[in-house]
């Protein structure tokens, strides 16, 4: 049997090594970009079906823009074409002929006129037909998201963290008001914690961003970080405020009641398949990943125990009661009778994969009406009475995701300090990891420093963060609020 | 109120407006792309919730794969680089810079080393993947799904009917034996039939292709072909027996359970948003859009007609509960209390729609119980009994769904004509369209002729087509079968 690395011993190898172990995804050819298997792609349809009835709940409705971005328009807002103009995939030609030695070039007689952009993010293309659908106030708000892949040419890849070609969604918004644009904002950041937290068991911060961590084009980034179990943090989804910068740059104005034109205000809001990511380093360990019940593909395991036919049989039988009964619950379930597999291949097979619990019976358990049941998340297992398995199971399905959030929470609870000087700050930093809540002079110039000396950034300014008189632990200057640094993905 | 244009006058222009008028979908900027606007989307979004049910019902798992191809790759399948490289995005370059003018450049130094291909479709990307995931039988069969954005570039563009960019799902699966393979590909296509003919209420015929309109790489393609108002056909979905193309040009073997080494056999199949094209041309007509009521994002507008603010209140207490009754029974509805518009706007615009079923109900329907039920697929109405107005709506929905298959099936019938003579093929084209099902030598040079001098295409080989003696319309010939000849989109 092979040997698997440690989270203590290597953790990000450990990481690599768990999206293998789970069949989850896969490097390409590609370069960057991933392929996404069919568990790891089960787990994310499920995220999309929550967080998209989610939208529509609130007052959403989904399109699809071109996947192309004229060159031109990534121009049109300042600071957004600096965001995202040197990591992009640029369409120059629409034609490949072959060449004599049978090989394919690119035809140079099919050269665009204006190069396309791989959408990195879809505001221009979308604040380019707005334009043509807002005219009134009667056409706000107007809420949009888009289900899409887009593409940012990183250099340095991680599986789910950090691909050139990733999913996600991207909400767009128009409003009439400033205001509601930021209430906006604010309730999609709301809705991202709420999946973050009561299906993902993955508690979140949500704060806003500082200015040199703001989306480009923003005016206000919000944010939901968290903390993995290496003591460092990921983003794991942002809400922008983006105010009118995309209305002014496509000039996209609206009548009000009075006939009056002013320009609208915009937010926009989006989260990836990164979640994974941020899924694996919340709760996995070292047999394997560890899913939440309510994002688990297979949320039942049963596997039987025999040597014979008839054994199988019987065993069978009585599982198709217990399926059907789970199933009626909403509980998913798989059956494992593969005949080529031994019971201990099975048993480590679901454990890698992190289905929340396993059922084992054998003829023994047959003749006392009972079977072994396991729990994913800690391990631990009991005989139970047939008689009534299934809500026993429902119960344990519930008992693991409450498990899981309030063990993910007491370890960032152990795994969060409050320093004041940047002497405690660059030890707990080196020694601790974690969150560090400090106080901070809110220029520009303390956080680029901090960062350059020790690699923390600022993840956000919580948005619960009590004021409190303080000193930056960098410059010595006055701040009137902690904010969390940490070491990030 | 806008003039519209009648199908019988330019059924070109009526299909652009009806896409226009029912807000389905737009050209963007972007040169053959389009943007699918939320009225669309929701009808793709139903679309892909049922097909995606019944390909995981028979076994499929959805996966993701990168959205570009090395270029190298499409050349490994010899009739595959022929069918795909003449239209597709190449991408060449990684980054854009700023020139002194303050526009955008390619930057140079950021030249790929091998270009890049936007995904026309995925077969040579997704079985070099697969050459990793089959060593064995037991690896066997893979049956996997992705829905996905593909990029086809076409030089004239129809809005869902032929764009650059457009939506669509692709199965590929790999099998031990031959059998099994041809096996799948038929069984999807029958998926696919049975989807076209019971939600969508489109009948269609299951054929073979010929060898010129394979898919480039098939031995065999499957395919369901529609007949649109205008007499002309459309094809709405393909399914391919790929033989052992791919498994050799990508080197995918498995071991038998004797360990022999063997190539696998492969499908592939897919539909795409060109159903939304298919299903407003074989229901709508001059009025607006019509929809089967299971693919209706809307299913029942209900309208209230009021002059005061407490004529509206009781309207909509007794509506509340309607409402209630028909969420019960999984029937959509859109109350539209809207006070800016007036009951005939409304109509015009759920008329416009395709909203299979509109209920008005006003302030003497009150007093008497009553309320006005019109359904959009024959525009007759009905005053009806408020009393189990819930299970009147419910039968009708029925109703509607099966007149609309009805009423196409009668309208291929009278558009399919059999004939003997390639004079009166001509004469039948010309004057009537639809189906011409003749006798065909099988030789491809009598099939192109045919399309050179009429424009027909063999739009397949029926699957259900009698073994019949005949000759050739063309060439004069002995003819086994007859086969299906159309004009086609």
């Amino acid at each position: 049997m092979a040997k698997y690395t440690k989270r203590a011993d290597d953790y990000s190898k450990w990481y690599n090594e768990i999206i293998e172990r789970a069949d989850l995804a896969e490097h390409s050819d590609v370069r960057g970009c991933m392929v996404i298997k069919p568990y790891g792609y089960a787990i994310w349809e499920n995220m999309k079906s929550i967080l998209d009835d989610k939208f529509k709940k609130a007052g959403h409705s989904n399109a699809y823009f071109p996947i192309f971005i004229p060159k031109s328009y990534l121009n049109k807002e300042a600071q957004h074409v600096d965001g995202f103009a040197k990591e992009c995939a640029v369409v120059t030609h629409y034609r490949l002929k072959n060449t004599e030695d049978g090989k394919l070039s690119v035809d140079p007689d099919a050269k665009l006129e204006e190069e396309l952009i791989v959408r990195p993010t879809s505001e221009t293309i979308i604040w380019n037909s707005f334009k043509n659908w807002i005219q009134s106030y009667r056409d706000l708000p107007l809420k949009i998201n888009q289900w899409a892949n887009v593409v940012r040419w990183e250099m340095r890849t991680r599986l789910f963290l950090r691909t050139s070609e990733f999913l996600w969604q991207e909400g767009h918004t128009a409003h009439a008001k400033e205001a509601e644009a930021i209430k906006e904002a604010e309730q999609m950041l709301h809705v991202y914690a709420d999946f973050a937290e009561q299906y993902m068991g993955m508690p979140v911060i949500k704060g806003t961003k500082t200015e040199a961590e703001r989306f480009a084009g923003a005016i206000e980034t919000f944010c939901i970080e968290a903390l993995m179990q290496d003591g460092k943090a990921l983003q794991a989804g942002t809400s922008h405020f983006l105010g009118q910068n995309f209305a002014k740059a496509f000039d996209v104005k609206f009548a009000d009641k009075e006939g009056k034109l002013e320009h609208v205000w915009a937010t926009s809001w989006g989260v990836s398949t990164r979640l994974i990511g941020g899924l694996i380093m919340t709760h996995s360990d070292d047999e394997g990943l560890v899913l939440p019940p309510k994002l688990a593909p297979i949320q039942v395991a049963i596997i039987p125990i025999f040597k014979t036919e008839e054994q199988l049989a019987a065993i069978t039988e009585k599982v198709d009661a217990l399926k059907q009964a789970l199933s009626e619950k909403g509980i998913s379930v798989k059956f494992d009778d593969d005949e080529n597999r031994r019971p201990g291949w099975k048993f480590a097979e679901y454990e890698a994969k992190g289905v929340p619990v396993r059922v084992a019976i054998g003829p023994r358990d047959l003749e006392n009406q009972k079977a072994e049941v396991a729990r994913r998340d800690n391990k631990t297992k009991e005989v139970v009475d047939w008689n009534g398995i299934e809500d026993y199971i429902e119960k344990l399905l519930n008992d693991i995701q409450d498990n899981l959030i309030n063990r993910a929470k007491e370890f960032r609870a152990e795994k969060t300090t409050s320093v004041d000087t940047y002497e405690e700050f660059k030890k707990v930093l080196n020694e601790k990891g974690g969150f560090i809540s400090a106080h901070w002079d809110g220029t520009k110039e303390s956080e680029l420093k901090i960062k350059e000396e020790t690699k923390a950034t600022i993840r956000c300014i919580p948005l619960d963060s009590v004021k409190e008189e303080g000193t930056c632990i960098y410059s010595g200057k006055p701040s009137t609020q902690r904010v969390l640094f940490a070491k990030a993905y």
